[in-house]
C-alpha cells in the first residue's frame, strides 16, 4: 500500500521558490575582483536568476545541456547554480586549480555548451579554448567596458542579462533530473564526474541547516569560503536559499588578511573551508588586532585538520571547529564531529579525542567498513576497515567513465578509499586513504597517524608522512616536517614526543625538513608529488 | 538527464539502522503507569524492536496491514512506532480522547487487524470491543501478572515478544510505501485519516532537526508531552531516532507537578506540547521551587499559544518558546517562529510582534493565501486570504474518504481552513479559522485577534471569542472569558484595554465570564461547544 502524500519533487526550483518569497530582504555581500564590496539581495538575486535564465533559453540551452562555470565565490556564481538547473541543466562547476590538460579534459567530456568565467580567469581559457570542441558561447562575468577577449564568441554576462524579463515560468522537474556536475580531481587516470541531482541536492541543502549535520542555523551569516568550484561547495549555496542564510563571498580575495577583515566587517558568524585558509587565518589573528567576535563557528572540510590547531582556535578564539569530512562522490556531506553525543565525548574520554576524529555520519548517509574480503567490521573503535558509504546524495557511478566502476561493490556501496576505524558512539576515525598506508614488513603503518602525531608538537606546522621503498622491509614511512616560522624542532626531539603513541617499527628512520608540503588543487596534502621527489628510498 | 545518484529509499528503517548503529548507548526514559523509571538505551530498544517485527509476522500482519495503537507515550510505544512500519506494514496511532462513536468509527474505518493497547486503557477499549469488525488480536502493553481481559484474543506484549529473537531481517522498502495513519478530528463529518508514507516520515524527521524548523538539537533532552496519538507526535519519535536524541515520555502523567518534576529530574532541554500544558507548566513552576535550568526551549503547537504566556515563560525562566504550526494533514510541520530572520523583527518592529504571528514556512512546505476566487494574495502584512499548503509531508487525499475531496484545489493544493496574512519575511499570521470568521453587518471580524488581545490582559487566563446570531447584524462577536485565579477583571477594564486595536464594531457587547474554555481531545478550543450553548444569541 502507498501513502497517500503529496507527490512533489525535491527540487532546486523549490528552494529558489523559498528565497523568493521569504527572504527577499537577506543580503548577499560579494569582495569583487576589484577589491570593492557589492551588496544586494536574496529578491535581487531571483530577479536576476530570471534573467538568466532566459538568457539561457535564447543561447540554445537545453534540458540536460552542461553549462560550466570557471568563477571564484561571487553572486554571479550563486546566480549560475539557480538558473542553470532551475531550467533543467545542469551546472558544471570547473575547478580551476586543475592542470590546463585537465581542464580541457573535463570541459570536454562534460560537453559544456556555454562556459561562464570570470574575467580575471578569462587568460586562462583563453589558453586551452582552441582545443574546447563543443563550447558554443563564453560568457565573461565582470568585464569592465570594452574588455577584449580571444575567447570565440564572447559575451558579456551583463549584457546577456540586461535586455531580459526579470520572471520566470520554471518547468517542474522530476527530482531526479541531473542538477549539477563536479570533477573529482582523481589521483590516478582522469579526473571523473559526479552528477548531482536535484534531489540530492535538496537532501544536502536540508543536511546543511540540521543541529547533527552542518549546523548552520538561521541566525548565521555565512562566509562561503571553500570554493563553488569545490565539492559542491559543500551544499552551502542551496542551505542558505532554503533558510535565508545571509551570504558573503570573498571573490578572488583568499589572503589571510582579507579572510580577517571580512570576518570583522561584516559580522561573520560562520565560516567555511579547507585547514590551510584556518592555519593562515589563525596567524594572522594571533598577530594582528581584529574583532571577531560575531565569529562563533568554523567549518573545516577538505582535509584533516591538525588537532593543535583545532585547539589553538577554540582555545584562543572560543570559536567552535566543526569538522567534517566527504567527498564530491557524495554531494559531499559524510561525517561530521558537530555536536558529539551526550558527554561529547569519544571512547577514549576526551573531549579532544572525539574532536580527532571525523564525526557521526549525517542523515542520508550510510558509512560501513569492511575488511579485505569485503566482510563487515565491528564499530568497537577497534577494527579497521575500508570505508563504504550508501545514501540518496552519494553517486551510483561516475558520469560517462566506467574505468570507475570498481570503486563500487557489487551490492551498491560506493568505496571510498578511505580506511578507518567506527567508534561505537558512531564516529569514524580514519587511519589512512587506502593507497597512503605503509606496508612495511607484512604490517600495516597509518601515514595519517604518525602525521596527526607529529602535527601536535608544538614547533611543527605541518607533516607529510609517505612510504618509501626499502630493501630490508619493502617499505618504510618517511616524514617531510614543516617548521613552524622560527622554530627549529631536531629530528630526535620530534622522535621522542611522538613514540610512546607507537610501536617502534612505526617511527620512521628519515625525518626531513622542507618548506612547505605540496598540496594538491583542492588543499590537500599531495603525497604523490612527494612520493616522486623520494621515490629512490634506500633501495 | 538523470542525475547518477544512488537509488536509495528514505524510509524509517534508515532511521532505525542509524538508531541501532550509531546511537545504542542513548537513553530512553519512561515514567510508567505504576509511577515508576523505566529506562534503556536504543540499543535496548532496537533489540525490543526486531522482536515485535517478528511477532507481527507471527500474527500475520503483512504489507499495508493496519495496525492500531491506544497507548500513551512510553518506550513500547516508541517500538511500535519502528517496528510496525519497518515491516511494511502501517501503524495507526489511535486517538484516546476520541468519544466511544469516533473510536469504533475509525478504528473499523482503518480496519486495523491488531490493536495494541495500554493496560490502563483497556476498560476503554473493552466498552467498544463489540463493535468493532476487523481485529483480529488485542496486544495488552504493561499489564501486570494474572491481568484479566474481556477483549477477545487479548495477548500480553511482554509475552508476545519474549520468545522472539532479537534480530530481524528487514525488507527494502519504496519510500512511497504506507507508514502510518493518524485521523483527524474533523469538525463536521466523522474523523478522516492522512496516510503518512515512509518518505514524508523521512523528510519530517529531518525538518525536525533543522534550525529553522524544531531545532531540535543533538544536544537535547526531549520531553515528549505531545502525545504519540496526536498528528504524529511531531514526529519527534523519528527525529530523535534519527539524531540520537536521549528521549523522556510522562506515560499517562500529565497533571503540572508531574511534568515539573520530570523535568527537573531528567534535566530535560526540550519539552514539545501543547499550550494548555505549558499554562498549567507555569503556574506550577511559579508557586513551587523546582531546578529546571537545563530547560532552554518549550516547543508550542496545536493551538494558538497566548502571547502573555509566551512574554511570562521567556521573561520569568529565561526559556525561548517555540510556536509551531501544522496539521495532521502536514504530517505535522507547517510553520514555525523558531528562528526568526536577521533582526528578529516582523514589519511591526518588535520581537513579540514576531513571536505573536505562527513562524516561516519549514523547509519542505509551501504556503500560498488566496482570496475567495482563488487568486494568489501578496505576502504584504495585510492581504488576509485563505491558507493553503503543498509539499511532500502534505496529504495527497484523504484514507478512503471521498468527502475529504473538497479541501484539495484543482492545482494540488492543500485547503487548510486557516486564515491569515503573509509577512514579507515569509511568516505567517493567523487571523482565524475560515469557520471562525465573524461577519457582522457584512463585515469580516477575527475571533482569533479578539482572543489574543484579551488573553494579553494579566488578569485574563484564557478567552475565546465566538459569533452568536444578532437580528441586526446577523452575527456579533461574543467573549467568554476565564480570569487568572485570583482575579475578577470586569467586562468594562477589559473591553477598555482591547479597544485601542480594533474598529469600534469589533468590540463584543457580550463579555461572559467562566470558570474554563471547553476543550477538543486535542486541547484546542471547542467553539463548536461554545456556539451551542451560547447558540440563542439575541435573536
Amino acid at each position: 500500500m502507498q501513502g497517500q502524500m503529496m507527490d512533489f519533487q525535491l527540487t532546486i526550483t523549490a528552494i529558489l521558490k523559498r528565497l523568493k518569497q521569504m527572504y527577499s530582504q537577506v543580503e548577499i555581500v560579494t569582495k569583487t575582483p576589484a577589491g570593492t564590496m557589492h551588496r544586494y539581495t536574496y529578491g535581487d538575486c531571483y530577479r536576476r536568476v530570471c534573467k538568466l535564465a532566459h538568457a539561457l533559453d535564447r543561447l540554445g540551452v537545453k534540458l540536460g545541456d552542461r553549462v560550466g562555470t570557471l568563477a571564484w565565490n561571487t553572486y554571479q556564481h550563486v546566480e549560475l547554480y539557480y538558473g542553470i538547473p532551475c531550467i533543467g541543466a545542469v551546472t558544471h562547476t570547473i575547478n580551476l586549480r586543475l592542470a590546463p590538460d585537465q581542464l580541457i579534459y573535463t570541459i570536454n567530456h562534460a560537453a559544456d555548451k556555454v562556459v561562464f568565467v570570470d574575467v580575471t580567469l578569462v587568460p586562462l581559457l583563453e589558453k586551452i579554448a582552441p582545443h574546447l570542441t563543443t563550447v558554443e558561447h563564453y560568457v565573461v562575468i565582470g568585464a569592465p567596458p570594452g574588455c577584449q577577449t580571444t575567447l570565440p564568441n564572447a559575451l558579456h554576462y551583463e549584457d546577456l542579462l540586461a535586455p531580459e524579463p526579470d520572471h520566470y515560468n520554471w518547468p517542474e522537474l522530476d527530482e531526479n533530473t541531473a542538477a549539477g556536475l563536479c570533477y573529482t580531481s582523481g589521483t590516478t587516470g582522469n579526473p571523473k564526474g559526479a552528477l548531482y541531482s536535484h534531489r540530492s541536492q535538496y537532501l544536502q541543502a536540508m543536511v546543511g541547516g540540521m543541529s547533527n549535520g552542518l549546523g548552520i542555523s538561521s541566525k548565521d551569516t555565512i562566509f562561503a569560503v571553500v570554493p563553488m568550484f569545490h565539492a559542491n561547495a559543500w551544499g552551502i549555496p542551496y542551505t542558505c536559499g532554503m533558510m535565508g542564510i545571509r551570504q558573503v563571498h570573498p571573490g578572488p580575495h583568499l589572503k589571510p588578511a582579507d579572510l580577517a577583515q571580512l570576518i570583522q566587517d561584516e559580522k561573520v558568524t560562520m565560516a567555511a573551508g579547507v585547514p590551510t585558509l584556518w592555519m593562515g587565518l589563525y596567524q594572522e589573528l594571533k598577530s594582528k588586532s581584529y574583532d571577531i567576535s560575531a565569529l562563533r563557528m568554523l567549518l573545516v572540510g577538505g582535509a584533516a585538520m591538525p588537532i593543535s590547531l583545532t585547539q589553538a582556535i577554540e582555545k584562543d578564539f572560543n570559536i567552535t571547529v566543526l569538522h567534517a569530512w566527504g567527498m564530491t562522490e557524495m554531494s559531499p556531506a559524510g561525517t561530521c564531529t558537530g555536536v558529539a553525543p551526550p558527554g561529547e565525548t569519544c571512547e577514549e574520554g576526551s573531549y579532544w579525542a572525539w574532536k580527532t576524529r571525523q564525526g557521526v555520519p549525517v542523515a542520508c548517509v550510510e558509512v560501513r567498513i569492511v575488511d579485505d574480503e569485503g566482510n563487515e567490521l565491528p564499530w568497537d573503535g577497534q577494527a579497521v576497515g575500508e570505508v563504504q558509504v550508501r545514501g540518496p546524495m552519494v553517486i551510483s557511478s561516475y558520469y560517462n567513465d566506467p574505468s570507475g566502476d570498481t570503486q563500487f561493490t557489487k551490492d551498491g556501496w560506493f568505496i571510498t578509499g578511505d580506511v578507518a576505524t567506527m567508534c561505537p558512539k558512531g564516529s569514524m576515525g580514519i587511519t589512512d586513504r587506502s593507497k597512503d598506508l605503509i606496508k612495511s614488513g607484512g604490517e600495516w603503518i597509518s601515514s595519517v597517524a604518525l602525521e596527526s602525531a607529529l602535527m601536535a608538537h608544538p614547533k611543527v606546522a605541518e607533516a607529510a608522512v609517505i612510504s618509501i621503498p626499502d630493501q630490508k622491509w619493502s617499505e618504510r614511512p618517511m616524514a617531510l616536517v614543516v617548521a613552524r616560522p622560527g622554530e627549529t624542532p631536531s629530528k630526535e626531539e620530534l622522535l621522542e614526543f611522538i613514540s610512546p603513541q607507537f610501536a617502534k617499527f612505526w617511527l620512521p628512520e628519515e625525518v626531513r625538513f622542507i618548506s612547505e608540503v605540496p598540496k594538491t588543487s583542492v588543499g590537500k596534502f599531495d603525497k604523490k608529488v612527494l612520493r616522486k621527489r623520494y621515490a629512490e628510498g634506500s633501495l
